[in-house]
C-alpha cells in the first residue's frame, strides 16, 4: 500500500490536537453535571470537534475526503479519505470516565494506513502507520507492543458492554467469553489501545462502524496484533463491522472457531 | 461523631501519597505484561503499597488499629482503626485501566468518619470527611457535589462488572438495572468517585468487604449523596456488604424497592 506521506502524518496528529483542545474543556463540565447523561453536550463536544478537524483537513488536504460519524460523507471517492469519530465511548464521556477516545483514519484506497487513537483528558496518544512500529504516548505509560498469548484460556477478554450485541451475536460472543481466561468490561477504543500495550490480549465485538475501527487497525497491527472481521477476513467499509482483534496472531484460529 | 483531628486528615493524605509512590512503577510495568494478567505482579503492587502505609500509620499514630485487605486486622478493637484497600480494582490495575483506586477510610468507634478514594495513576484524590464538604482534586477537572435525580429512569446507573452478584442478588439487581436510564460497566471505586462529582446517579453491588466501602461513604455523603445497604441501614463492619450509593437522597425509596 506504500508509504504514509510525511504530511499526512503530520497532518493527521495536528487534527488529534485541534479536536482535544475542543474536548477537554467540556469533560465532566457543568452543562454534562446539568444534563444527568442527556445526549446534547456529548453531542455538542463530538460535532464541534468534528467540525474543527473537517476545517482543518479542508484547508490543509482540500483533494482529501472525510467521513466522520457526525457530518456523514464527503468526497469519499478520493484516493486517501479521513474517516473521523471525535469521541468514541459517549457513555464513557457523559459518566466523565476518562476511557473515551478520538479516532482518526486515513484511508488509502480503502484500506486504513493510518491511525491515531488520542485520549485527550489523559493525553495519551497512540498513533499507527501501516507498515511502521506503533508510537505510543502517555503521562502514565505503557510500551506499544503486543504480548503474546496464544491460548484463549490465558487471554484476557476486553468488551465495552454486555448489550452491545445484535442478537444472532452475543451466544457466539458468549462462547468466545467463556473460553476466555478473563473478562473486563468498559472501554470502547480504549480497550483496543491496551490490546496495542499487551494488557489485554483479544476484544471481539459487532457492528461496528467503519469510524469506530478503521483507525484501530493500524495502531494495533503496528504493534504485533491483528484486525479482521469474526472470519478472519480483513474489515470492509461497506461490510457488517463485526471485528476481531487479538495482540498475538496465533489467537485468531481459536477465536475464529468460537465465534462461528 | 465528633470532628476528625486535623493531624488524622493530614495522616490519611499522606498514607496515600506513600501508596500511590509504591503503585504508579508497577502500573502497566514490563513484569505485568509478562504475567499476562496473573495476579502476581498485582500482588506485589497491593502487599507493597499496603506494608508501606502500615509502617508509616504505626510510626504515626502508634495506637490506632488497622484493617487492611492483604494483612488483616491488628488492634481493631482500637477507638480509630484505619481500613485500607490499596488497589481496589485490581482487573483495570492487570489491564491498564487507570480506573482502580486506592482507598483509605478512618474508623471512629466503627463508623467511618474520613475516606480517601485516590487514583495514583491520573493523580485524582477525593477527601471526605464526615460533616465537612467533600473535596476532589483532579488534573482533568470536575466538582465534588452529586447532582439532584429523584427518578431512576432519569438515573445513570454504574456497575462494575456484570458477574460479581451473588447468585440471589442478581434478579434483584437486574429489576434495578431495568429500571435505570442507562448503565455503564467497569469503575470499581471510581464509579463511586463520579457519584460525587454529579456525573453518576446510582450503583448498587453487593459482596463488598469493608475496606472496599469504608472510605466511599465520607466522600459520596459529603457531596450530598447517601451510602447504604440494601435495605437502607448503615452499612455495618459485620454484615453482607450489599452497598447502595446514590447521589440524590430522594432516588433511595424507588431503589430500595426494586432490590428488596
Amino acid at each position: 500500500m506504500g508509504a504514509v506521506p510525511a504530511a499526512y502524518l503530520a497532518a493527521a496528529e495536528q487534527a488529534a490536537a485541534i479536536s482535544g483542545a475542543v474536548i477537554r474543556p467540556l469533560f465532566r463540565s457543568a452543562l454534562l453535571v446539568e444534563a444527568k447523561g442527556d445526549a446534547s453536550p456529548v453531542t455538542a463536544a463530538d460535532k464541534g470537534a468534528e467540525r474543527a478537524i473537517r476545517e482543518f483537513l479542508a484547508k490543509t488536504l482540500p483533494q482529501h475526503g472525510i467521513w466522520g460519524e457526525e457530518y456523514g460523507p464527503e468526497r469519499v471517492d478520493a484516493e486517501w479519505v479521513w474517516v473521523l469519530d471525535p469521541i468514541d465511548g459517549t457513555r464513557a464521556f457523559v459518566t466523565g470516565r476518562p476511557l473515551f477516545g478520538t479516532l482518526i483514519a486515513l484511508l488509502h484506497k480503502g484500506v486504513p494506513v493510518l491511525g491515531i487513537i488520542d485520549q485527550p483528558v489523559t493525553r495519551e496518544r497512540w498513533t499507527g502507520v501501516s507498515g511502521e512500529a506503533t508510537r505510543f504516548v502517555s503521562p502514565m505509560g505503557g510500551q506499544p507492543r503486543c504480548r503474546p498469548c496464544a491460548r484463549l484460556a490465558e487471554a484476557e477478554l476486553s468488551c465495552t458492554a454486555p448489550d452491545l450485541f445484535a442478537e444472532g451475536d452475543r451466544p457466539r460472543f458468549d462462547r468466545l467469553r467463556r473460553a476466555a481466561r478473563r473478562v473486563t468490561w468498559g472501554g470502547d477504543c480504549y480497550g483496543y489501545g491496551l490490546i496495542a500495550l499487551g494488557l489485554v490480549d483479544i476484544i471481539a465485538e459487532s457492528g461496528l462502524k467503519p469510524w469506530d475501527w478503521a483507525a484501530l487497525v493500524p495502531v494495533i497491527e503496528g504493534a504485533g496484533g491483528r484486525v479482521t472481521d469474526w472470519t478472519g477476513a480483513p474489515l470492509q467499509l461497506g461490510a457488517a463491522g463485526d471485528v476481531l482483534a487479538v495482540g498475538d496472531p496465533a489467537l485468531q484460529a481459536e477465536a475464529i472457531a468460537l465465534l462461528r
